[in-house]
């Protein structure tokens, strides 16, 4: 089938890139190993050209783009669009990218107001839920994206109507790499027990700042192992943001989207909390987001692009 | 007045030595360069030669110190005692340091039950807290000892019954120096509307691990000012630990120790949880509390010391 999108989630650490056929069907994926901090003196184009240089050669199609690319340290500022917002918000939202020879364009990212008020934002989740709607009843549900910053999302009918995020996976880094809690722990593997004791500990009292010194003390008595350290924290951080987001989203029935080792630790805290959950890949979510918003955009009923330049665009 | 007590209270980052007399007057304060992770290859004999040879070359008294020097890294580890815990339990487990020709002891620490289960410790904090007993109606009440981690206490007719630790101060700073938030933030003057609308943000929904993020999204669309963001942060993290011990410790009035910057802030934060306030100086505190332990441990009846071997004690 001939490639009608090329695609890129191209987020703060990671970028994957997507051949989308016409249909949406992935024709071939290719990790880059440059994340936008990666990308030496801003030079996006380059990087861009260096990694997908042969396919732009070889394949007349439009380029899509979502995540971090877009944000103000990307390689152009992509707007955010307000809430409420579905794909033809988004849609009409691109923002061009200069790039001689083809259609370059970034994704919108969304805003909305916070649960305890001031602003919230997200960048590149909103291309995955996109690419999810069809794991949703009707298109409506709520749907948990966990990572660095966790998004919880209700959308209604296609449309995302409210959204949270979480600083979760953030906090486990900065207090595992850099405070005392880290001190004592060793390695990241996953331990099962000390998971589910951290879930279990933060369901009491005293709150998240009393109850992250506990991990210290379960080290400092020998009473979790260091290499189980990392889990109870784990356990502890990822139960808060479950229970305060159960508050906040009152669903019965969540859609996780991620990677397995993280969807994985979610659905137990999930099935903690009394939450069922199903669960959606989210490199397969991105590249169907993508296509779902460029066939908003009109891209397959008038395929664009500069085949008269595609010289230029050769690899290096 | 003659010494009788060499006092030292000698934390992770700081050391602070007091010259006391046996009435428990303070003579003489010395503020020492060193905290404890600041002495090369644990050479803490050399440190402490170093600081007060010639206080230990011109008075005849013993050593009593408080702090992490009683830690695993220090120069001794000191034992935790069990609460409940008073002066006197405190003094009868005085952990001796071998220093030719002088009584050298550290104060233990002291461990108890933490909020949501499993243990809790402090260390140091317990002598400040001696040092402030005279400040309770009748020894009994409850006090916040703000900090790096922040301790609430109850004391019960002087003996300590409960305690808590808060990781507030570490969280402000491995967010301050190693998370996103901090990006967006330039220095860290003190900003008194940023604090009140942090604490303000604090009381709302969503739970800390979501409302942090609203500290990036305040910077992002210019809402609160890169220099005001760091008072932003402490707000909303302080607003969090003073609610939280609230609702353990339902006091109506506490009693804060510690150096001003801080109680100032603490003193808000209770004041807007409807918690009178009163404040003692931590130097002072932890000066008193050493002389009130070496009295418990009868040193004021039996001096000690090494007066003989006096020569090998000059600084250097």
């Amino acid at each position: 089938m001939n490639t009608a999108l090329i695609g890129l989630d191209w987020g703060t650490s990671n970028c994957r890139a997507f051949r989308i056929a016409r249909d949406g069907a992935v024709l071939e994926t290719r990790a880059g190993a440059k994340g936008i901090l990666a990308v030496e003196g801003g030079d996006f184009t380059g990087a861009f050209r260096a990694m997908l240089g042969d396919w732009l050669a070889a394949h007349d199609a439009p380029v899509l783009m979502s995540g971090m690319i877009g944000s103000r340290q990307g390689w152009v500022e992509a707007p955010y669009v307000e809430l409420p917002a579905g794909a033809a918000q988004i849609a009409a939202a691109l923002a061009p990218v200069p790039f001689a020879g083809r259609a370059v364009r970034i994704v919108p990212g969304l805003a909305g107001d916070g649960l305890a008020g001031g602003r919230d934002v997200m960048r590149g989740e909103e291309t995955q839920i996109a690419g999810a709607l069809d794991a949703l009843r009707g298109g409506s549900g709520v749907l948990c994206l966990p990572g660095t910053h966790s998004k919880w999302v209700e959308v209604d009918a296609g449309n995302i109507v409210r959204f949270a995020t979480f600083m979760t996976g953030e906090v486990y880094g900065v207090l595992r790499q850099h405070s005392i809690l880290g001190r004592l722990m060793e390695g990241d593997a996953q331990d099962e027990g000390a998971f589910a004791a951290g879930l279990a500990r933060g369901r009491n009292d005293g709150g998240l700042l009393h109850q992250l010194f506990a991990v210290r003390t379960e080290g400092l008595f020998g009473m979790t192992a260091p290499a189980a350290l990392p889990s109870f924290l784990s356990g502890l951080l990822i139960g808060h943001e479950v229970r305060a987001a159960r508050e906040a989203f009152r669903a019965a029935q969540v859609t996780l989207i991620g990677a397995p080792a993280l969807t994985r630790r979610y659905a137990v805290a999930l099935g903690e909390a009394r939450i069922e959950s199903t669960v959606v890949a989210g490199d397969d979510a991105a590249a169907k987001g993508l296509w779902r918003f460029a066939d908003s955009a009109g891209y397959f009923s008038a395929m664009r692009g500069g085949t008269d330049l595609r010289p230029q665009l050769k690899p290096g």
